[in-house]
């Protein structure tokens, strides 16, 4: 089962030895994760995670629960953060929760060291993953600092419109400031004033796009 | 001249062949910057640039002129994040700045990309080089989303007294925001408070630190 899997997903695949090919099949576990679930919580090292349906959600954790989203992940690709005995120079902790109903296939972590430390192969792509995703960091670090916070609710709330494919977002004003590492307060108030302005209309079950076109250009 | 600092500073200097050592050295050049100077900035590929004395600062820039350092490289430290066309990962902009006069080594980033096809061992140097940034930078999100302001600016004043080994900050409250990627108000209003407290006296020449010990522990 795995084998497959792997072949479509792992660049490395083919250029492995069929021992150490074995070996990642033997040490490697399916999961299917309710919506909700956190899956690593940045303390143990969770293994490496391959998506195979659903999706996950990457965050930093403050001491007092306030979370900041990094990135997501989706069908084929690969979490190496929740890996961090296989990568020494990932020194900092994160959070990763299925944010649907999800199945992953998890490479246990020492198994994949010990073959990617046979492997230059592997140790490449697992190294180009984490890299690939510190670009995706660096731009949440950059909304953070230099956006305004209309403009990061605007680019949020159409992410997540094109991300569920709606134009209502089904979250509460509490979760949309988790999400964006933000207070409670200022995403309500910021709603308020995009509702006066007739960009969304906020109710109970969430926030609804009325106007695409003026959010759009928000988040110009 | 170059081939006797890259034995000491390139781990994988010993594994490559002679036409790629003399390769690198024939792509490489010797730069003393004055203390100041602008490096790099975020556009072209600017090459690997490895320090030999002074220091370089790193950081981001937004649309406004807007700073946040990301971290500084010493002697023997090398930046990756100046040669985009090294690691094809890397699709975010930083600049790079002189903050003593330095004298760096700087190989030319399509020189040192050619190599590292070439050999897995240089590819992987260069991505561990990146990856362990990806902590630095990590942090400093880390401190911009979930810190208290006046923590900040106390890690930042410990910071740079630790790295000047001055009691001593002469920066200006305009200078230490930029590079806090705060505003100049917020640090003024922050230094007056702690010059309330005793902890600080803020002068013309910049910030001396009284209390040292009230200052460690509003870092913590």
């Amino acid at each position: 089962m795995f084998e497959n899997i792997y072949k479509e997903y792992f660049p490395f695949w083919e250029k492995i030895s069929d021992e150490d090919r074995e070996y990642i099949c033997r040490n490697s576990h399916m999961f299917t994760y309710p919506k909700g679930r956190n899956i690593h919580n940045g303390e143990e090292c969770s293994g490496v995670i391959l998506v195979r349906s659903g999706s996950l959600r990457l965050y930093m954790m403050s001491d007092e629960g306030k979370e900041i989203t990094l990135y997501r992940l989706y069908r084929g690709d690969l979490c190496m953060l929740s890996a961090s005995c296989v990568l020494d120079a990932i020194t900092f902790d994160v959070f990763v929760d299925a944010e649907e109903d999800s199945q992953c296939c998890v490479v246990s972590g020492p198994a994949f060291a010990a073959v990617s430390q046979r492997n230059p192969d592997i140790r490449i792509f697992a190294l180009e993953t984490a890299v690939s995703r510190f670009s995706d960091v660096m731009w949440v670090l950059q909304q953070v600092l230099f956006m305004s916070m209309d403009k990061r609710l605007a680019i949020f709330l159409s992410d997540e419109s094109a991300r569920t494919g709606s134009d209502t977002i089904t979250l509460t004003h509490g979760q949309i400031a988790r999400y964006m590492g933000s207070a409670r307060e200022v995403v309500s108030r910021m709603l308020k004033y995009f509702a006066g302005e007739g960009i969304v209309e906020v109710s109970r079950g969430g926030v609804m796009i009325l106007d695409k076109k003026r959010l759009r250009n928000l988040t110009l």
